[in-house]
């Protein structure tokens, strides 16, 4: 690794003093990736990356919406089409089309990410604009034919020690058991899997049908009876936990709970499976199933993660011509007090159950999100999570909710990334940028050296391998 | 006094010079303390306080609710039960309990207060952590026990001026007869009361018709009518002001108001009374009587403060195990420009009536609380409040609400505290966060340094006399 | 001018160092002024102004207001009633009375725009206090009675290379053409004009059906039908454009658009000329010709200017005494995401359409503003408005906004005055604080120099200048 520098660090003197001895203490302590996105098959198979620009631009949905922000068509920057339009493939144009509109990365965590990924991981320290395109091109497609960047040696050398994935309960995991095969994965491994349920859960989600009948396949059990069906996802998650899991996570629009009984329950579910569900259905069976998840994480242990407010396929062009997960989600206003009272007066107060929750609306952290947690044994704050996940946004994440949840109601960072390349770099911004919140709270004579000192550790490592049960 | 630090002040050496001479300019000033919860029969009977834990620990959620958000139930830290449940009494122990579980606040403001109360208040330098923790404990303890130590000598040596406490109109307020009595109470005295009068209020009170049954039995009036129950109110306030009150409470789950002719009005009334208000009509009710108080105010001269937003007992267990105001309340989105409508087309341009607004819900700062504030006779803007109550959130107020309603729209901190030995390190922090607050100004040319300084004294201490009536 | 000071630059000396650097690229940079209120007979006639009081207190309503907030009704301050009620009429009277109340300004934006005007603009560098009243206002008159002071001399002082004002389709657009006469107006001109269409299509607007009457003979068309109603609009928008107009203004309560069919909207139309529109049709016809304006738009290239979120008169009694536009308004609560959808999912992705989105609801800048610039081509985000048009409020947008949606889905700083000579200040207030800003992102080693170079030169002149089509 480079030597340390002093970015994102306060500029204030006596605070960047203070910061780079906090920074220093975390610097090359190892990752602990509880929640991402990076595909498993990249670590079971191990294969070379492919170009430049397949791997860094393509996949990267913040890089491509920006620049659809400015009338680029995302199919110009080689995102696949589900609707038959023709895209670029060939990497060194997508890599100068993208290069070309560089300045409109300015500020943005993008950049900074990209920046330093290019210059730590890659070595290259040609800065990008127009003019040096090919060269930072050429260069990182050089590295990337070199044994030393397959995923496995750059997982090492990064400092991972685990990183979680993320499957649907229909995944049969079967990168999953190649990892173990190879001494990777498994239980208390390197590599292990987190137990996503939103496509068999959510009745709006494409074909839930269909999904719920395959969910019973791949389980064993009969789905067409609410009965069925959780004892298929009961199945499931204990194949996950098999695989390594220790966490759950459900991506819903809002974060409501509701505690149905069986037959409530039940005659929803038939509803659904008639395609007779209405929105208010769908939303009541969703919130419903998160208060059953949490029963079930009681009995087998797994941590509950919540990412409410993404209002998904916002962009209904972008959904038509480019599918799922390509920018066009949105967030929307995010309401939690009412929405958990269901689940929080079943389970609140109980030290079995974790529930890290998350947040695209920041606009509730001082109101909702920081007395909750402090308020509740079963209750934790996950990082700022996607467009939040951000320098600014990660210091007035500190800044808004410590002082009434403390430093650990939080759960650490998490990188919620797919692109395995960047996962350093976000967790580098994440210490720094705790570095400098700790800095002012000693240079304000608000805490001790000896305690921030402790606490930046806890907020890096410790925590994070404690909340989401990664101990060994 | 021990000499001044630099605590809180900001970093910057510019800033940091002139916050700490705006900071020496008020450091001294009386304390004014126009809105709190201290039991006036502390003052009234001025007995030696209990031991460490019983007065530190015990009645304060802020501390006991962040434990509980860890796991530790409230009874273990002798939080007292009311469903039987044996809680902890002995202080000891509650103390080694707690200071176990020190490190969670790590940057709150009850850390602050508490290490600030023992330093400056009982001398103890020695700082809290389990090896200390007895150290600490017997220091106390024995400062408790010196007459020094009593309630009245502490008061005359934290430099209050004026305090005034929270009573329900069904007080028969002998505590504060007794104060009136010793020369301490009455009109003009160092300790008044307040007027609450939610529990007569809101239907949804546990036993609101009762209450106001006991209502017409202390005030002489029948309260089976409309008529008689406002007759009540008003000569409770009467009451109240001959014992020194110059301001009512309210503590609404909203800020909704609402003006009810006579009829209405007392159908409402009559229903609450045969237990057939729904949740609506007690939210109208509430919302009525609102506007009544405030044209009550314009004729008996009492502020009115109106302290909306929290649901009330949220926690529900901790509600059935524990009671009322043990921290399970957790704050809501409030609204303030549509619900205070009704009371503004009434009297809001009436320079007679002041209303001094809360908040527990930051995120209205810009948008509705100073414009309003800024732009409304009536209106004024209380200190940030409750979960608000800290360095952070003081400093984001007046950067949010400064540009729209200036500093004289707002009307001084208020400790708002039941823990009568903080009151000192609360206003401190107080009047810490407005020099380093001012000296930005200062430093970034936008206020001369004599404005910054008349400003800064009338914010600690001229605003609160003026606006809370309590010049003499 | 005088000598550039270190107003608003950041105190911190390496951030304040290259503040200035930054800062000195665009202080005499000319003023783009794409949206604002001034009235253009000033410029068209070009007659000496008024008493300092006349023209710098009386027309500002962040001024009135304050002294509102404080019981000093607007009568006594000269603003003109529209009930009879009598009203102060001698200048200095008026300078005297705001001089008293001076200090309520200290920490807001008109405290400093006065300041910086009466030095930079009237040359007067005595400051204001009470004792000084008469010789600022004096120094001020003085000035205003030179031919150096009359309008166009002060324009072409102030660097203003075009200033859009803003106009009603009922305008006749005289004062526009009298420009275009002398060489100032019409397209490519230096004084433009705005189509603001609110009081033809808000049916809750004064006299909503008159002037849809009277804009079909401004028109030359019979808008009692919707056919001609649309027609009445297309040609007043040619007027406009043919005026110089490259931009129209649309200020709605909330940011909801709908998409009618040609039957729907007829029928709501013919609905709204019987007086039969309930405030539901209101809202539907306001949020169903937003979209209808989007597809003008695409016609004739004007750029959208959307300003939802006021709730105008909130103050009943100010606006029964003093009419409009006096101080009364209120934010409130503005929701986006959902508001938006039917637009953009007509014409979001369209980048021959360009809608400029502002709000007074800073709670939406991370969750929904900048997302939604970020994500749809025809989005672009206008600064911080009315209420948020100050020191710190552009400086929490930059913080806010840049991270998802960069510095180049921003529209520029518009100064939104009737106040003329507060224009230069406005500008030059919003260049420091962006000096300010990237100059932080330079300290804390996020962004080098020459690219914050560039940026700063790009906020100040040239995006405003594309985005609103002002290049010649």
């Amino acid at each position: 690794m480079p030597p340390p520098t002093d970015l994102l660090l306060p500029s204030d003197p006596s605070q960047r003093s203070i910061a780079r001895d906090l920074y220093a203490l975390v610097r090359d302590r190892p990752l602990i990736s509880p929640h991402g996105h990076v595909d498993p098959a990249i670590l079971a198979e191990d294969r070379p990356f492919p170009d430049p620009a397949q791997l860094i631009i393509v996949p990267d949905h913040y890089l491509t919406r920006m620049l659809l922000s400015q009338g680029v068509p995302p199919a110009r920057l080689g995102v696949p089409s589900v609707n038959g339009e023709p895209v670029q493939t060939d990497g060194r144009a997508i890599w100068r089309l993208f290069t070309e509109h560089w300045h409109l990365f300015r500020g943005t965590p993008s950049r900074l990410w990209l920046e330093q990924t290019f210059r730590d991981v890659f070595g290259v320290e040609t800065a990008l604009r127009p003019a040096t395109a090919d060269e930072v091109y050429d260069a990182i497609a050089a590295r990337l034919a070199e044994p030393e960047f397959r995923p496995r040696a750059l997982f090492e050398r990064f400092g991972i020690e685990v990183l979680a994935t993320t499957e649907s309960p229909l995944d049969d995991l079967h990168q999953h058991a190649k990892l173990a095969a190879d001494g990777w994965g498994g239980p208390g491994g390197r590599v292990i899997t987190t137990f996503r349920p939103d496509n068999v859960v959510d009745m709006e989600f494409d074909n839930w049908a269909g999904n719920v009948r395959r969910l019973g396949e791949v389980a064993g059990t009969d789905t067409g009876t609410y009965a069925g069906y959780l004892e298929a996802l009961r199945r499931r998650r204990e194949a996950f936990i098999a695989a390594g899991a220790t966490s759950s996570d459900h991506g819903h629009p809002t974060a409501r709970t509701l505690r149905l009984d069986t037959v409530e329950a039940s005659a929803l579910y038939a509803k659904g499976l008639r395609g007779e569900a209405t929105a208010a259905d769908a939303e009541a069976f969703r919130a419903h199933m998160l208060v059953e998840f949490a029963r079930m994480s009681i009995d087998d242990g797994l941590v509950m993660q919540l990412h409410p407010g993404a209002v998904r396929n916002h962009n209904r062009w972008l959904h038509a011509t480019h599918g799922r997960d390509v920018g066009g989600d949105i967030p929307q206003a995010t309401e939690y007090l009412h929405a958990l009272t269901p689940l929080l007066d079943a389970y609140g107060n109980d030290p079995r159950l974790r529930v890290v929750l998350y947040t695209l609306d920041e606009y509730t952290f001082t109101r909702e999100l920081a007395p909750l947690a402090g308020g509740y044994a079963a209750l934790y704050l996950g990082a700022p999570w996607w467009f939040l996940d951000s320098p600014e946004v990660l210091r007035r994440f500190r800044e808004a909710v410590t002082e009434s949840a403390g430093f650990y109601n939080t759960a650490g960072f998490v990188d919620d990334t797919r692109a395995f390349c960047s996962i350093p770099v976000r967790h580098d911004v994440a210490r720094r940028i705790d570095a400098g919140y700790l800095a002012r709270l000693v240079a304000e004579h608000r805490l001790p050296l000896d305690e921030a000192a402790e606490t930046i550790v806890d907020l890096a490592y410790h925590l994070p391998r404690r909340i989401f049960k990664l101990e060994r």
